[in-house]
């Protein structure tokens, strides 16, 4: 295909995906679930259909010499296309936050004011190679009354062909407008280009996938982009914290899943606890296998037989995702919510104290999503906070910050009740 | 100033901006208020200072031969200062949305999670000619906690300066942080395209000024833009229409106030009401001087003695913002609802009807920010709804639609209160 040919071709999907979503926007609720679950049904009826399809990707990767981690999560299972099809059903049972009025009001002249809870219309989802993705982005999307476009890694395209195929045709037959669900059948890298550039038919574009796929949206895109950008996520063990629970909260928040972007990346003690914390804790980290990078004052009072190696500038901005841990010896609270600021991620924070005033310091100064207050990061999660479901974790700060569920894919509209009032 | 000095010079007050976001943030609301009644003060004291400075940008203006009406829109005079302070003060009194908790509830495993609102940080704020913008953008961006980089026009150079100037100094006694309000002190173009990249100091920019102005800006941001475009708005008469109250709306959201967003720019009829109401609205409006554009049905009813233009196809997404009106009699309910979801600008819409499903369908399936039944468009405005102040009438869909106050100049974050918790 042409570049033109590919334009005119994510033109006509986005022009179909508007067109969709003026249909959506009239679904109840009960439609929309009785569809969800059609929706899932069918690709559990269509799993031999999709087997052979994700079939055709995993033997390209293995041609293409993919690790055997990448083909695994390339890998579709009964099991798996289960669990997508379960994940549907979950998403029919959670709460429909379109239509819920936010706010309502009379003003003098009679007129009322209800500000309400709209779909945002059409989204496009832009991501790497793992298929899940196809079905939980656009689920998700479409509970809240949006049509999707999206845009999978070539990796996966057979595989999210099939998948996208069964959501649409499923629903359908429930009354699931034409088009809500469309995925870019091609995957040239201009695809994203125009997709990006398409504001007069896209709302939002997400991007789902690593910092280099963030960025060439970012630089792209002329509508709203939300981040889910890196976690470097900290904790701080401040000079009235309980050792045992900072110890436990510390290892907890390093190894309990260290892949994943709410894991503790950089730990920071307060000076006035450091040599009674710092043996202890690099003790703890070294039997759980954490590999252990400090400054100069930590390299010290951990003792050598730690083995603690010298954490350069770049360990304060590294989001390692693996056992590894940078660790720093601060002067006080002060400069532990200065380093934050300035190396973080603005992602999920914690500190450990007993100190109710140092506590509120930071909770109130440091400028991320998530703070915490003796707990382990690992609760920055839309699952833990009861979301039920969760598109990404946003490090905006505009529309959507910190585990981003369905309320964040609704907009909302002010509906204007009135009796012939003009105004004077 | 070469280049690369200008964009060292815009980064540098993007690093001051950023650390004056946080000293910032720790401001109480009394804080904050008496801030603003000393910025009021301050503005009233350095009076001849800024008519001097306003003076310089009024020689120029003429000696480029700027129209008077743009001469009118530079000029300060005492009373123009006299009513920006009585701005201030009345913002200083306005509720501070900052530090509500939007939402509070405890986790199964005992966690306490609070979503509250925090100011959004660093806002960029781009805007033409008039000098007001810089005291009325900065002090609504202040109040919420947020610092802000100005960008004026260079008609208004002295002026912006001043008034600047006036504000910050006139804070900083009362515990104003340096560098919360910022003017870029220069006005070559690429400081527009600096500011519209800094997006590690930035985190909102909003461009306040006609199409070219926001699509520059729109083309060029790495961070969020949120966007005030045209109105192209419109009032649909429906079948079930008292069309007394037809005309009173219709008239009145054309003509009281032609030169503003929320204005009327296309009127619809439904095609079984347009013999009786055709001749009736034709004559109201030319007898208040409106220019009218109809199609050809409009033209055959409303007579020949009304002189109606034929309105072309541009004329249905025109932006008049003067007393002209286009005018198309359509089928039904849908041709409406298709017509201004096509032609519209997704800012302000009106039915009029007694016909509760038609208006519930209209409020429902027309995708604008503002929807009215049986009231002007006119309504359309921050003021009129009770906020207070308002910083424009987004046409976005993500974070702020519509009027655009206090509120929406915030975030929020998760707030985490554990005694231990770890994730198991």
């Amino acid at each position: 295909m042409t570049s033109e040919e590919i334009r005119q071709e994510v033109l006509k999907m986005g022009a179909q995906a508007r067109a969709a979503s003026y249909e959506l926007a009239k679904l109840s609720t009960a439609q929309k679930n009785a569809i969800l679950l059609a929706m899932a049904d069918a690709l559990e009826a269509r799993r031999a259909e999709i087997l052979e399809a994700n079939d055709l990707d995993i033997a390209a990767a293995e041609e293409n010499g993919l690790t055997s981690a990448m083909v695994d999560r390339l890998k579709l299972t009964p099991e798996r296309i289960a669990a997508i099809a379960q994940g549907i059903r979950e998403v029919a049972a959670l709460h429909d936050p379109v239509g819920e009025v936010i706010r309502e009001w009379t003003r003098p002249n009679g007129i009322r004011i209800e500000k309400k809870r709209t779909p945002i219309g059409v989204i496009g989802i832009i991501f790497e190679s793992r298929p899940n993705v196809t079905a939980d982005a656009a689920v998700l999307c479409f509970k809240t009354g949006n049509a999707t476009i999206l845009r999978g890694g070539k990796e996966a395209i057979h595989s999210n062909r099939a998948i996208a195929a069964a959501l649409q045709d499923g629903g359908e037959p429930q009354g699931l407008p034409s088009h809500s669900i469309q995925l870019i059948p091609f995957t040239d890298r201009e695809s994203v280009r125009y997709l990006a550039e398409m504001d007069e038919y896209l709302d939002l574009i997400i991007p789902r996938g690593g910092a280099g796929l963030i960025e060439t949206v970012v630089s792209l895109a002329r509508m709203p982009v939300i981040k889910h950008y890196d976690g470097i996520c900290h904790t701080y063990v401040d000079r009235a914290a309980d050792l045992e629970m900072a110890k436990a909260i510390a290892v907890n928040a390093k190894t309990q899943k260290p892949s994943v972007c709410n894991t503790m990346e950089t730990l920071l003690i307060d000076r006035a606890v450091a040599d009674e914390f710092a043996p202890v804790i690099a003790a703890a980290m070294r039997e759980k296998g954490v590999e252990l990078r400090g400054d100069e004052d930590f390299i010290a009072l951990a003792g050598p037989e730690q083995e603690v190696k010298p954490a350069t500038d770049d360990d304060w901005t590294t989001e390692y995702l693996d056992l590894i841990l940078s660790v720093r010896v601060v002067d006080d609270l002060d400069a532990a919510i200065g380093h934050i600021n300035h190396y973080g991620s603005h992602h999920s924070d914690c500190i450990v104290t007993s100190d109710e005033a140092a506590a509120e310091r930071f909770l109130n100064e440091i400028d991320s999503a998530t703070v915490f207050w003796n707990a382990s990061t690992r609760f920055s999660d839309g699952g833990e906070f009861g979301f039920g479901a969760e598109i990404g974790i946003s490090t905006d700060k505009l529309h959507a910050r910190g585990p981003m569920a369905l309320e964040e894919l609704t907009s909302y509209k002010y509906r204007i009740y009135g009796e012939g009032q003009i105004r004077g």
